[in-house]
């Protein structure tokens, strides 16, 4: 069964969840209204909505690149076990990965961590960590915003939000346009949910467990496992193969952001033989009885980050980073067709 | 009594209110430990931190500036009140004043919303609010994030943060050593609150009451009061006038946002009886039983924004912008003074 097939049923996991998949499709309708009554002059347009293009001043060969994202509801475990200095890596390179799907280099990022109530050393190690993970990328930490709100967050509860800015040559922005059949899907291996699926995670499996033993170490430890940047690895891949496109897979799946990246007229299959799925996703996909189209778009069910390349530049693709590994290819897409399709294997 | 008597009283209000400053400040201390480990080469020094400014990619010249900042617990009154449609518009307006103050002008601004029930009338009233706010500053909304968080945000709850990116012309960032005794302070009116003090409000001023009779409107529209955008005004008295530097009076309030712009040399004198105290506030005093102290450093007092001019041209800027006022001048300061001074009136 291809996953698109119940597709009208996909709300179940992320609902259950407390998730409203539809009011946030809906508030993106209600977005591209407001947004598309005025656009500054110097906006570019951006594939996939993955992140904003803006002129750089003075350079009509080069742009801007920016996003915001936050690390969802992965903040409510890392505050309950009290274990602060990932949040703020998981962060930084989420949003690196963010603007390098439109092939931007980083050069500044800025936080905004906002708490109940205040405890300076949690705060340092917060900034800390997107620190750490800035200067890994030779990102400057810019600036930022502690934001003390009694009555927003309860206290222990806090919120973390980042913005990136990169850059990029415009010519070297992906184009979904030169995406053709029997190009192949490169996958780069997710370390475990990274930052979505949260919400479904903490559904599924009760506090009570979060420090009991899994897989060598604990729930708790799957759970929080880093969110890796990708950067070093897509550079590597460009080095030796002409990547085409490419998505990071964050909420929404393979399912969601693969399609993105994609001309109308190509589909996306995924075997997902190819590649092993981490043990913390098969045990969420077991205790949450996750139908098939749930997982791909609830989790990233392995793969963190996907570049298509030709077939011919796969194994140099491969060769370059460990790792890597060919997860799907393209094929022509009829015009009702779904864009994404992932035969599964026999156990998730 | 001059205010910075009692400075050793100075978290009272704050405090009384839920808002802890010395942790803040622990926090700004512990931040510049971590922030002093690793610099990038293409960051700049900012003046007092308002902004932080990154070398333009290959132009020498200018710079780009970044701020993120939210609109703190005013939220929690619009949120109560439903009264969605300014928040947007205040961060905005915040964001362009922040990276004013280095005389930067807007170039792009992404928001990051959250919550805990996503409803997409609100949040496209909340995006709304801000795409009218940076289309007046002719600044792109060039993205932003929706984050339903169930279990972080009680539903009805949001936090609203917002980036801003402008860029200047390095030569003409504001520098803090052209200031000289006897330069005069002008002050651009506040409307009310801003974005800060809500949290003092909230304490002091009971919920029953928000949507009693308050001059002329109630309560709730006097707290509501838009944050004003001082682009126009400022650039109107940049054209007439030599302006040494500005400040944004955020919270600190005069006492703690001016001494950012000033020289150590350098002290501010305020005389309150020069401008009037928009009525919120002198409510807000006396049902707070706020210290002179108190006031100055949790709410602007009527001062919205501050610009340090030649004496010789305060008339010049007092005549292009209707409204504004000199609020006080500048001293020499002895090495142990305090930098700002505030002459309180008999009446807040």
């Amino acid at each position: 069964m291809a996953p698109n097939d119940d597709q009208f049923q996909a709300n179940d996991a992320y609902s259950r969840a407390g998730v409203d998949i539809a009011a946030g499709n809906a508030a993106v309708a209600r977005y591209k209204d407001v947004l598309g009554a005025w656009r500054h002059p110097d906006q570019l347009d951006a594939i996939g909505g993955f992140g904003g293009l803006f002129k750089l001043p003075g350079d009509g060969e080069r742009a801007l690149v920016a996003s915001t994202d936050g690390v969802g509801t992965k903040i409510l475990i890392a505050a309950e076990l009290q274990r602060f200095d990932g949040v703020g890596r998981d962060l930084v390179n989420h949003c690196v990965n963010d603007i390098l799907v439109v092939n931007a280099t980083p050069l500044f990022f800025l936080d905004y961590y906002a708490v109940g109530k205040l405890d300076p050393e949690i705060a340092a190690a917060v900034v800390q960590g997107c620190a750490n993970a800035c200067r890994a990328h030779n990102c400057a930490l810019l600036g930022g915003e502690t934001a003390e709100m009694p009555g927003v967050y309860a206290p222990g509860h806090f919120d973390l939000a980042g913005t990136i800015v990169g850059i990029v040559d415009r010519a070297d922005v992906p184009k979904p346009e030169t995406v053709v059949a029997g190009d192949a899907i490169v996958g780069l291996p997710a370390v475990g949910l990274h930052t979505n699926g949260y919400s479904l995670a903490r559904a599924v499996l009760p506090r009570e467990e979060w420090e009991a033993p899994f897989e060598g170490g604990t729930y708790a430890d799957a759970l929080l496992a880093e969110h890796p940047s990708y950067l070093k690895e897509v550079r590597a891949i460009q080095a030796v193969a002409n990547v085409k496109t490419m998505a990071h897979i964050t909420g929404g799946g393979l399912l969601e952001n693969v399609p993105r990246t994609l001309p109308a007229h190509a589909k996306a299959i995924f075997e997902q033989s190819r590649w092993s799925v981490p043990p913390i996703m098969r045990e969420l996909v077991r205790r949450g009885g996750l139908t098939v189209e749930e997982r791909y778009r609830t989790l990233n069910m392995g793969v963190g980050y996907t570049l298509i390349v030709p077939l011919a530049d796969a194994p140099a693709a491969l060769a370059a980073v460990p790792g890597a590994m060919v997860v799907g290819w393209i094929e022509n897409r009829a015009g009702d067709e779904a864009q994404v399709v992932v035969h599964p294997a026999r156990e998730a």
